[in-house]
């Protein structure tokens, strides 16, 4: 059965957009964009397309690459200071002089929308309400959308990053999954696979993981995201991979649009909670 | 091999002693400690204790157990304040009117020694500097002054609190172990843990552990702590284990002592970051 992330993110996006109809006050996104990274900018144009369609404002600041790390830090405490803007994105990589972690930090972990700052890490890890990178979260409801009940499961994440990795391990431990996390210093990984209910790679290699790898009816969750030959394709080979599994996210339109989904959901929370709504 | 926390514990400690007569300054650690609960009782003096022979001065703050959420607020606001206090431990469990979280939360993040703050888990978790919760961190110490490689080994660590199970789950990670992290709802974990290279028992029901459990030559490492007909006993029966693991913690005298050295090394590093010595 595929987990189709496409379909249940537009019915996220559905029901935002009346939310936000229906809050009717200008709930506003900010992107900060440094330099020129390709990748970065159409991964900023689909955050902004998507706020547009749920009627979220996003704005996004342009900054040269040559920045200094005084004058982002200076722009990031005016905009958490600033009570009309709602979240707070600064796009990565940024370039190598500006120090990524004092910079992220510097983030107003109530406007951190990805959830990438130590308190919101350290709620996540605690267990307390925060803001939840919106991969891992987007992940979690599809699982829950399909009412998959993960409990006593063994899962494997594969992939150990602050952004995926870590925080899913940690909402999946939260399901009552047991939970194992590898990468790339594990040994056998392509016999380890077997024994898993679940598997979520989130490498960014094609076809890493093939149905040779997965035992009957596993859970499939495709966090990868590589460009061959001008297209988007996952870490899983879908194609034996789909009759193998008991669930399946296809890529595209499985992992990638729940992210999208979950940001929005995030902005629209920090609002919620800066207004004392929530 | 039997991993002897209790000679390498004497060692830090004796280290620690001389850095802190080097240092040549009054080094505080308060604890404060909420009501009559026996337990806390003991955990408090053997803190006293462990500060009293390195020269680490230990005020304990002995509060009513009636106390109110905003006067024990504002004892804890005043700790973090006075620059001649240099780590502030809020000894759990707290009576049920306290909102527990709230209040460690409430410790200034450079003097929380126990290292239970969402900051200082958040920075666990994202791999920077932090104050590391006491007994994991023994753990690790000790299996390094073993010289024992964890990269590529499979740990499994059964138990997923803040303060050992997740943490410990994230220190094995950052030694390129792969981990699993097992718990209450984990299902055959008396067949599971037999495929591991490393098993931390978080448990603290004796004899949870046992031979017929085990590979042979797996490393053990015994977190729990119980009582027994007034005996300190873990989780894992060492008289059978020790003829099967490669290495193993005894109880007591493996990572109990570990853990109070680990203690005291937090409070010398929350004082030299102080001082601006690190």
């Amino acid at each position: 059965m595929i987990l189709d992330g496409k379909k249940i993110s537009a019915v996220i996006r559905k029901n935002l957009k009346e939310e936000v109809k229906r809050l009717n006050d200008k709930i506003t996104l900010v992107v900060v964009l440094v330099g020129n990274n390709s990748a970065s900018k159409i991964y900023v144009r689909h955050k902004q397309r998507a706020c547009d369609e749920v009627g979220i404002n996003c704005e996004v600041i342009k900054l040269d690459e040559n920045i200094t790390e005084d004058e982002l830090l200076n722009l990031i405490n005016n905009v958490n200071n600033d009570e009309s803007f709602h979240g707070l994105i600064v796009q990565l990589p940024l370039p190598k002089h500006l120090n990524a972690n004092k910079i992220i930090n510097s983030i107003d972990s109530q406007k951190d929308v990805d959830g990438l700052t130590v308190i919101n890490q350290g709620k996540l890890a605690n267990r307390q309400k925060t803001l939840i990178p919106a991969t891992p979260k987007g992940v979690i409801t599809l699982l829950d959308h399909y009412n998959i009940n993960l409990e006593g499961k063994k899962a494997l994440v594969i992939g150990r990053s602050n952004l995926v990795g870590k925080p899913l391990a940690l909402l999946l431990l939260d399901k009552n999954a047991t939970v194992t996390i590898a990468h790339s210093k594990t040994k056998d990984l392509e016999k380890e696979t077997l024994n898993y209910d679940l598997i979520a790679s989130c490498v960014g290699i094609p076809n890493f993981i093939t149905s040779k790898m997965v035992k009957p009816g596993a859970i499939i969750v495709d966090v990868g995201i590589s460009r061959v030959e001008g297209k988007v394709v996952g870490d899983c080979d879908f194609e034996s991979l789909k009759d193998v599994a008991s669930y399946i996210t296809p890529v595209p339109g499985g992992v990638g649009p729940m992210t999208i989904a979950s940001l929005l959901e995030n902005v629209v929370e920090s609002y919620k909670e800066m207004k004392g709504l929530l």
